[in-house]
Formats: C-alpha cells, sequence, structure tokens
C-alpha cells in the first residue's frame, strides 16, 4: 500500500484510524497531503503563531527557552485548487444538536466574510464526532446565519438543510475538493 | 496622519523608515497591513514553523519552555487578491551584482512551480540592499532561469532584464500589487 509522504504507518495511526472521528486535524492533513502528493491541490494548514521571548545557541543550532502561544489571526488552513483560493477554518464537536459559535473567533468571521467578498472559496468545516457527520457549510451560509440569528450556536438541522455532508472514505479520507467541484465554486 | 492598524509610529519605527532598505519583511508586512486596512487584498505572512518538546501551564495559561524552528514547506506569504490566489517568498541581498540560489530552499522553488502550475500567481520579491532596488521576479521567469542555467546565483542583469523594479514610497511601502494589476495576472 502507497502511503502519502511522510504519513508512516504504525500501531498508533491504526488506533487513530479506527475511531477516525477523534481528530478531524489529522484527517484534514493527510487529505491535503494527498492532494499534494497527487497534484492535485496546494493547501496548507499555517503553523500556530508563537510570541518568542527567549532563544538559546547551541553547537546544534537554536533552541526556543520561551514562547507564548498567540491568537491566530485567520483561519487555520488555505491554499490552491484550479486557480481557486480556498480557505477555511475546521471545528468538531461533542454536542449532537448544534455547534457552539464561541469555537470560531470573531476576527476569524471577518476573515472568511473578506474571502468571500473578495471571490475567494470560503467555508467552515465541522464535525459531529458523536454523530460521525463531516458537514461544509459556505461563508455565505454562515454569514446569513450570523445575520438573522441572535443565537450562540448553530443548530443541527441548519446543517441539515444548508452544509454539504462530506463522505467519508479510506483515501482520501475526507474528500472536501469533490463538494467544490459539486457545487460548481461556492458563492 | 492615518496608520495602518496595529502599526504606531515611535523612535525606532521613524529610524526604520530612514533605513527602508534594512527590513524588507518589515516593509512587506506594512504594504499588507496597508491592502487589508483599505479592503484592497488579504495577503499574511505566515507564521514561523515550531516544533514544540514541552509546555508548561500556570495560572497565566501555556508557556512554551522547549521548542525547535523547522524548515518552512511552503513560502513566507500566501493571500488572496481579486480573486486571484497570491503566493511569494521575499528574500534580500547584500550582493551588487547577484542573487544567491542558496536563499531559497529547493522544496521552495517546487512549491512555487506547483502554484503556477495550478494557475496561481506565484513570485519573488528579491531587494538588492545595496542598490536600493526591489523587483518582483515573476515564477515562470524564475523556472526558465533554472532550467537554463548550472549557475548558483541570478545576475542582476537578469532581474533588470525580466523582473519588474518595485517602487517604493511612503505608503504603501512597496506596492507589489500595483505590478500584477499592470502585467494582467502573471503567466
Amino acid at each position: 500500500m502507497k502511503y502519502p509522504n511522510n504519513i508512516k504507518p504504525n500501531f498508533k495511526h491504526n488506533i487513530s484510524y479506527d475511531n477516525r472521528g477523534m481528530n478531524l486535524e489529522h484527517d484534514i492533513n493527510i487529505t491535503n497531503q494527498y492532494y499534494i502528493d497527487n497534484n492535485i491541490a496546494f493547501i496548507y494548514k499555517k503553523p500556530t503563531p508563537i510570541q518568542i521571548t527567549k532563544v538559546e545557541y547551541s553547537k546544534k543550532g537554536a533552541i526556543i527557552k520561551e514562547a507564548y502561544f498567540k491568537e491566530p489571526s485567520t483561519t487555520d488552513y488555505n491554499g490552491l485548487y484550479k486557480g481557486l483560493y480556498i480557505d477555511f477554518e475546521a471545528k468538531e464537536t461533542d454536542s449532537k444538536t448544534s455547534f457552539p459559535l464561541s469555537n470560531i473567533h470573531n476576527h476569524q468571521i471577518i476573515h472568511l466574510k473578506n474571502i468571500y467578498e473578495h471571490n475567494g472559496i470560503a467555508f467552515l468545516i465541522v464535525r459531529f464526532n458523536k454523530l460521525n457527520k463531516t458537514f461544509l457549510l459556505k461563508s455565505s451560509d454562515l454569514l446569513a446565519f450570523l445575520n438573522n440569528n441572535e443565537r450562540k450556536s448553530i443548530p443541527l438541522e441548519y446543517f441539515e438543510k444548508k452544509a454539504y455532508l462530506i463522505e467519508e472514505k479510506y483515501i482520501p479520507r475526507i474528500d472536501y475538493l469533490k463538494i467544490i467541484d459539486e457545487i460548481g465554486g461556492i458563492k
């Protein structure tokens, strides 16, 4: 069996596969690696932003000895697919009935709105862990919900009605670009 | 005078402005902030990739106590401009005669090639510090040079002939998107 670059099978990996619902980030990362390996799309997770306050230098190179996590100013994933600018945030929830909006920072929503208005492809991927369902919600439908509701969570019914269910399979794990193809862009 | 968000003028900043040739990254960051503030484009520098090996938790939150710098797998900057996917790397050199290719990792060149082939806008920004000249070199011209030369540096003449000189002014500092407009995309 051919594995994507840098993703070597091991015992832990196999366990993780059995519990595939447990780690959305992992599933997206190996899906993106599949897209890269097969020359389909070039979408990457951005590194975690860090404020470095202390670095030491040794013969082996620089070691960061003190640093702090910073709040990300944009979404976690962006890249290129067939000439389209792709930008999204991915979140999991253990709720069976709704997605709590506290999971997304306000500046991330502003960022998704900016991308949408400048003709990029912006969306959320939301996994309901307990339901084994992963949805792609277009930014326009996210913004429509926010404009018309005072609620602090998006009900599952809204996803069932407006979002696209992403098929989960062995490879690619969660083929979210298939949805982009099907709906012919995302506006 | 209106300053972009988060960029407050101070004594150090004024010094840095007088020595504008000294820090390309700073100039690009404030240019990108200008584009964001004026709703022109949404292009960001990616955070430095870090391998975190030790984190401590206190009342004030998490503190990273040990981490290492990782090699970036892509370029430093990407984003969206008028529906176009923008991707570039920025480098300075103190040489007056050529740009040493050792400044760019091989996987970054592969990345620029991938972006070019999938209809993204990929380029290098190179500043010759001692000459006070900053060029935008399209990825197609970078790749053409690499395919036709065994040299370990790109001579200044190649930039003078093939690349676009970026005008430097007060605000926006280095208006590289003007070049993208002028050449109508970048293929």
